[in-house]
């Protein structure tokens, strides 16, 4: 194996003959194939010339995948409704690795009775990914209440001393839970990738 | 009125005479004295000349009050017991001004349940001070519990990427709950000194 | 009570459909109703589908609420007139909590007699609000001539090491004055409801 | 399941009285026990009330667990001989679960050659713990040559523009592997226990 | 003329022996000499070497110059008792440099009428140099009522997120009015150079 | 006098309407007005409503005064082509406050000869100005060679790691030069301000 | 010689005029020139006019220079696409130099295997430019197979905690190898210059 | 060839039998040994160890190397007394590995004709080092006047807004000359041996 994920193709920087060249390579190699950060442009292009694959506008990823059994489960959890398009991306992500995805949305913003009605979904998930911006603290929240890795995603959601998703990076690195881990902000490729690793080995 | 508070004297930097002296011309005066952030030695002195006085090791406080009836009512709820010096030094602030005061102790890290338990405490609190290090998260926990205003007291509790309580301090700003305001890292006296003069102005 | 504040919408992010119709429930359910941060696109549309809705274009509010007596009394104090947006947004927001409101503005630049001249008009104010960029200084120099609680917003007002509201938020957070506690850069919403939550609990 | 983890005693700011009492009632009640971060003061007076207890004196940490079959694997890797504390305390926290676990030393600074001769250690290992400061390469370069997931702990290890582990903090969350998560600086315990989490829940 | 100032002697770092040996040569050349910065030791073995020269114990200054009749006057300016060090380091210099200096002590931390009730002192000052730790406020306040210069020294007097003083220079270098210039954190050697430079240049 | 400057004109978020209104009330009194950082279309209206006003586009300035006998003498210095604008800002406050001001352009970028060849030109001017982006050495440089104040105005001109001035701004701050005071980043009118202030105050 | 390179032109903030001159005026003194940072409207009058020049659109530079035998040998090595450009002007100063370069790309995303494949080009380079943004490992992981200086250039390539490049300069300046020495975030230019400087020196 | 370099130990938390050990070893196998940062412990141990080993108490470095003629010349260049140590740090790293070095001092505070003076000392050196802290403008200065690369060393020495030596790295690294690289805060080991590695393989 190798640094990187040769099937994963970050598309911001690269031009619209390359970006679909690249992903007509992968299908005609049988491999699955994901492109994230998509421009509304690349993805035109991409429906145009690879019929088959399949489009999120909200996560602006692109993928083709093999339709294989689901194995391993995820939930990803989101503060708010500025937070969707990081969350999707990592469904998106989640769903191209063939593992089973929950998206639990607003349940940061609306009290804690928002989030106590819905952690039943949580159950039975091998990891969860927790998406939130401005104070980050809906990581800490949400692992109080699970026994498996958390892996928290900051993002650039907020305003003023929110710089850009730096105080929830922050405050997501010094939660007082013991089983939150955290990636880059609006990382939620990452996100998603992590979780979906430890579900697929997670003993059922 | 004017900028600072007259008879509180913030002791750092002053010689243990010019602290005493200034301590005595208070009480001369028949006025109410607190000295914050006392050093052991100075701790000591006033002990020694001013028997009257009330220390707080723990707060590293010195005070005395006339006592007067209590007015108004303020919950001071702190995360861990590293935050208890912060916490203590708000306690005495409002003890100082004849507010009524509760301290809520430990319901940071001990998980969603503890602070449940506790919550009844904060009923009929005209304002609630809370104190929490590391990610600062706990001041949105409390305030969507409570209809008053919280002041949050950010602390310098932590290590690695706490960087001295900035973390705490940008999360507290960040939070998504609406009545939450925020002093300075380690500012006790200001958190506690804010909600007592809110209280004391309440209807109850 | 609960985290956030339902009756209120943040606008940014938020389709045009999806804000009518939020704030169309809530009128509905015979609630009150503010949004805010709108874009001019955004008023627009709330004013077609909405017309009983008061639009502040320079506070990007809409907000409708029931006629009340007014209770409680708040001053909004802003430094200069690039500072009016967020002070209106407080504004607004104490209007639609039916809390009575003095907007007093251009106190910051016009040198020491402003304020002075101004001052008389906090009287009986249950909160003030201030409101100011760049260095910041303005709520520690109105702190020093009320004996209430002041509620600073810093701007994002300024420019070179201003830095986007870091520098006003910094000094705001260390003045002098015990009775000052600060939110977010720009937060006008939440320096107003704060203010309005102190004033209404106020024994006038 | 809580917040935080009631076993472990993060031992900072705690008298040796406290600690003692703590970490002994833990024993009655047959729960394991972990002290981490404990000062040679807090250490010893813990050997002398405890003698059942593991101290490592490199981990500053105290521990008594029930020895059961180990289940799960992991590998933890450290950069130079100044990361040795954080790693052990990874490798304390992880022997404290049951896990298996292997330290790599000073792969980092002796070049490339050593890590490959290294590598064939990390083979079936659930999760892998990298430990490192200053720049904090190493997580990327030991992601590329496994396929479970990294869980990144920067120390604070270096001088100069390494800013007490922020450089390294830095570094691993814009890893270019996709299979990195990151803790908190010198999180060694936080580290070790993510990982003992997922290799414990892994399908061997 | 030169870079730096050839009779400043900055003490940090120099041994005893090369300190008295070079404020010695100064006054064997009849050079007015200055030392700043020095620890008790230089003090006592400039003093025990050196009768002739004048000692600060608060500024931590000692200085040799020739009585030439006084020229030019300034104003020191000091928020609090934590800044006499470096306000007293600026008034040494300017004595040192034989430019008249008046001292006016804590008029920051005690209100605004403090300040209203010593402004007479600074009228004839070619310059005014305003010492402030914390939220450094106050060189504006005093900039709106001199029609002079105003060099602003940030001290790192305060806690939190004073920062060392950096909130104190971000507040000093942003300040609304026109006539204030800023020095370096605790600078009050530079401070009070550039104030005596330019008040000797005056027009009286 | 007061705090800020009554004549002067920040136009940045002022309407075209508001700008020109302020300046005709400014000639009407018979005042001098300058407005500073004006868009094109700000410009264009001033020239339009007050034909009489001098405007300088480079500078984005707009003034009016009195001509009256020059007093008091300054030099301004920019390192490079790019400075220019905030050069012009400090030149054109000289020329509205009626002091002679010469313009040295491009001795920064220049290497050490071009300085030593125009270095005369500053010889009598009670104050020098110096205006540098990027690495802000040129004020030490000028500071060696001259015995008046140095005013030292960062720019934001740079890339990468000069941090939209950041960089210059605490070079200039660490000067080991003796007389070299700074002002914010890009803020030519404050440099030129002051730099007319104390050249203006000079005996000559 | 001189600070600055009189042949080298910063395109930023020069008109299109003025650039085209000074670049004319350099092919008419014989002199070879390079302008660095062109936008395409600057690109189109250069080619225009000075046909003879050689354009490199995804580096931004147009250069002439006599043709001269090549003197040393440098590679570039560049860790993704997205870093292209900065590496493409690291190419094209050394070209203009005169230097032999071999530009390896997209070695860093690649894994372990892609860099070691690629290594035998760097074989005999007197310097090596390695060109990397986001985390900035590549820099320590090249210099471990050369025994060459390295001259490490960051990019501003990157998202979220890469901070515009900061994080890979920190991570490189903190590399644990000894041959590595850093320039400015995206300085392609002083990259190659510095690289091509070492090699032409170096003894073959 | 290997990151990092095996014959340099970096003493800092190695205990003092692991480093004479370590040492020992080197010398056994004939290979040159430096060791760097050491303690004055370490160094009295080494001392009594190893008796032909060479001390410099001020670099705080203990070397042996077989004695070569010297290869390479290599001028190191120090602003002033307090960056001493890491100035000769720079130059036993060059006495290690035989290159001649010439250390010039003192050549920042004291003005510009001091540097000028001094400036024929550089004429023939491969390199040159530059040592120096608070604003860090001596490379640049130094630069202008040489035609082969400068490794600019930013020292910690200052205070206030020096930030430990950030200010004087971040002006380093924005340096207007194009031929000087950076390398970490302090770090006078890495500035000598990249230095020395260039003076070796150049053409005399
Ligand atoms: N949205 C994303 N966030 C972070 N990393 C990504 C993202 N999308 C792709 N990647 C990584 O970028 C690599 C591909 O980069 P590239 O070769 O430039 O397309 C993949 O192997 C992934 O590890
Ligand atoms: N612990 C504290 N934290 C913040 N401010 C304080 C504290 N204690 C006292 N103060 C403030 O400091 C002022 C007294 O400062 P001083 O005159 O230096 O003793 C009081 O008026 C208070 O406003
Ligand atoms: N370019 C500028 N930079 C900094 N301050 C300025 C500038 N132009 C005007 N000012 C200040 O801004 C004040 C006017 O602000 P305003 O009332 O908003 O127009 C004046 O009194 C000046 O002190
Ligand atoms: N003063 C120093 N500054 C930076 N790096 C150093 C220093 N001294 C030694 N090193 C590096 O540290 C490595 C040795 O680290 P260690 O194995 O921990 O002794 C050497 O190969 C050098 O590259
Ligand atoms: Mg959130
Ligand atoms: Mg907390
Ligand atoms: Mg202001
Ligand atoms: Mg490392
Ligand atoms: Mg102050
Ligand atoms: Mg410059
Ligand atoms: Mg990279
Ligand atoms: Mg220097």
């Amino acid at each position: 194996r190798r640094c990187g994920y040769p099937e994963v193709i970050y598309a911001p920087g690269k031009s619209v003959e390359a970006l679909v060249q690249t992903f007509q390579r992968l299908l005609t190699e049988r491999q699955n194939g994901l492109a994230t950060r998509c421009s509304s442009e690349q993805i035109s292009a991409l429906q145009a010339q690879v019929p088959e694959a399949i489009v999120n506008t909200v996560a602006r990823t692109v993928r083709w995948n093999r339709a294989e059994p689901e194995s391993g489960k995820v939930a990803v959890v989101a503060a708010g409704t500025s937070d969707r398009p990081i969350a999707e991306e990592a469904v998106e992500t989640l769903r191209w690795m063939n593992v089973s995805v929950d998206l639990v949305m607003d349940v940061g913003v609306a009290g804690p009775q928002r989030f106590l009605q819905e952690k039943h979904r949580l159950e039975g998930a091998g990891a969860v990914v927790v998406v939130a911006g401005m104070e980050g603290a809906l990581p800490s929240v949400v692992a109080g209440w699970v026994a498996c890795p958390v892996i928290a995603v900051p993002t650039s959601v907020g305003y003023g001393a929110s710089f850009g998703g730096l105080t929830a990076l922050l405050g997501m690195l010094n939660s007082c839970a013991a089983n939150v881990a955290v990636v880059n902000i609006d990382a939620g490729f990452k996100g998603g990738y992590l979780a979906g690793m430890i579900a697929r080995q997670t003993i059922q």
